[in-house]
């Protein structure tokens, strides 16, 4: 309460519409400008930000962030997490001699969208508000979920009546309310429940939200802090609904205008070929998301077929020189093969950066010298119905043909 | 072979039975003594060892490690996880008000075990070993399966025949080799793998190793830099093989030997009452561990019913006044709710710790004001069977009483 009407007074957090620059109110509840593109923050802590002393990353950046006072005693420990070089197997298999590997799957709910969440937790925090929703059968319920019961907000998750038990348990687990829809689509679940938040003042945190977009920001600062200030060339990640990739952005370029870095990363769009409503945009020219409807991918992370504000990355894409590239469901099994033979087990959409990085250096668009960063960005713990697709050999033996076994096993 | 030969010249470093004190050999194959107890690495890198400056946890605390080189590019970025304050709800759920967690599911395989399987990592290749093996169904077998395929070596894992193939699946994506071997009971299997093991010269790593146990000191140390040298009352630890609460007193141990912290922690001995053969030992007064059969019990990574060297801990528990304490099925079912209701998604045996620290303080033992820090071992995704165990109300609704579902459940 006391945060509103300092608000009132002094704020000059504003929320921008990232194309025709409309300017709406910070605490707007709805995440999308009113013709559906997406909304950025402007009006950070400090006017001209820079890096301080402190030991939490939060500290040290909190000149670039928006929140006046943020309180760390609801964050159960998201972020710092490792980059990792790639190992001469993944270099090999992916053309890239100089590969790294950031892995968000060593987050408190083991995805990338804690980082996130933390940001829309502090703003409901700050606006006072007792709920936080969002609609969601995988990592971003989850998330939404743990951090709202760390947080003491109620948690409502809405997800689709076929959602299976074992993704909504977690979340149930946390105390999230579960309203579980029946509807013909899940576009119609969607638009239905957006309307009816609006009725009741009700914050559907997505995918892209602007606040979201700032807990983003935070992985590019400790991978500045990582790299020691050196940026990558290329940050290859996987898009569905778009806030991931643009707020890894958001970060890097405001380190470019506070002058820390003297060139901006490419980010390189991956979607998997199934369900390319961005790509697909990018790779053909058109300036508008091609809605892609009824899915099928393994690579379940990232099914939004019709990203609301996507038409904000396919115009950064054309304006940074981004390049973009679908997977197919064959290459998107081999690159989560290939990246559990150098140690890392991820679900399949994590897989997909790889998998865009061995074509993007097989057609000379990605250098074998450049500096890549693949995101990791969910577990592979999250999915274990890929495993249908996945063949399996096993030694069978019993105690008496036990040593014949391990020698043969040894070869 | 570089390394073995400097070894024959100036090694200092032994392995030592930690009950009797006869000596090994460092390199030795087998991680127990001839009379089975368990074995302990004497001869760090410094005799007097100091913490040193330097960026990675490994580099500042080398002096108090056996390993001469050790080679950071096989590791995927273990440790450097959180130690985040309970949280209101907890602290009224345990009767403990300075309550802290460790959270050990952020690791590069989900559990702590990570942090060991670095160092047998690392034996392995300073012994010139190109095959890395484990008797295990879960973390274990995870981590050294993810960790060989990191640092290039052959994994091989042994699994009853028994095991669902859910297990099974990321172990061999990590490209380990699985030996399913039937046997009518799981120690005569074990039993007879030791014995095949033996005559092949294969180093099958255990989780009460004693270079595992050097990887578990790792996780004293970060918790001793955490707190800024502060240590606490009690720590709280699921006590299986014996390892991981071996390694964190081993820790604390030598830093207070090297005179950085005045008082010792207490360990807390904490099992399943239904498979409880430490902690039935020491609350009975016994010296021999009470071995378990036929166990049952949700906390499935917690199943040994007979740790080989457990006397070594029932021992250290009488000389350091370690409280043990056994929970009850239920118990841990609702110490998991309880942990998920503060945010922290946990495999059952990663609950056993707040369930025992509920008791300990009812019963007076841990005093409302220590200092406590619980073990988050294991990651909740580790385990979905448990979903059977748990009620869940969820709120259905279709696209025409959405609207009036969701005041009610936000009420």
């Amino acid at each position: 309460m006391q945060h509103t009407t300092r608000q009132q007074d002094d704020d000059n957090r504003q929320l921008i519409s990232t194309l025709s620059g409309k300017v709406y109110p910070f605490g707007r509840t709805e995440e999308f400008a009113d013709n559906g593109e997406s909304l950025e923050v402007v009006g950070p802590n400090d006017q001209q930000p820079v890096i301080r002393q402190g030991r939490h990353i939060w500290e040290r950046f909190a000149g670039f962030l928006p929140f006046r006072q943020p309180d760390l005693s609801v964050s159960p420990g998201e972020g710092n997490t490792p980059l990792v070089g790639s190992g001469a197997f993944l270099s090999e298999f992916s053309g890239s001699k100089d590969l790294w590997l950031k892995n968000e799957t060593m987050n408190p709910t083991w995805s990338f969208k804690d980082r996130g969440t933390l940001t829309t937790t502090w703003m409901a925090r700050e606006m006072g508000e007792k709920v936080t929703a969002t609609i969601s059968t995988g990592n971003m319920g989850h998330s939404v979920a743990a951090y709202a019961a760390r947080a003491g907000l109620q948690a409502l998750v809405f997800v689709p009546d076929f959602t299976p038990r074992e993704k909504i348990m977690p979340m149930a687990l946390h105390g999230a309310r579960i309203i579980r829809v029946e509807s013909p689509d899940y576009a119609a679940m969607k638009k239905k429940i957006l309307e009816m938040a609006g009725h009741l003042g009700l914050r559907i945190v997505s995918g892209n939200g602007p606040l979201r977009v700032e807990g983003y920001k935070l992985t590019a600062f400790e991978m500045y802090e990582q790299m020691e200030g050196e940026g990558p060339d290329y940050i290859v990640v996987p898009v569905s609904a778009c806030g991931h990739i643009r707020g890894l952005f958001k970060g890097y370029r405001e380190l470019y205008q506070a002058g820390y870095i003297s060139a901006l990363p490419r980010m390189v769009v991956v979607q998997a070929a199934n369900n390319a409503p961005v790509a697909t945009a990018i790779r053909e020219g058109r300036k508008q998301v091609v809605p892609f409807t009824d899915v099928n991918t393994i690579a379940e992370a990232i099914t939004t077929g019709n990203p609301m504000g996507g038409e904000e990355i396919i115009d950064k894409a054309y304006r940074h020189d981004w390049p973009a590239m679908s997977v197919t469901e064959n290459e998107i099994l081999q690159a989560q093969v290939g990246l559990a033979r150098s140690g890392f087990f991820v679900e399949p959409a994590s897989a997909t950066p790889l998998a865009a990085l061995q074509k993007l250096t097989g057609q000379g668009i990605v250098k074998s010298s450049d500096k890549v960063v693949l995101m990791l960005t969910g577990s592979g713990l999250k999915d274990f119905d890929v495993f249908r697709h996945h063949q399996v050999g096993v030694y069978d033996c019993n105690l008496h043909n036990l040593e014949e076994t391990i020698e043969q096993a040894m070869q």
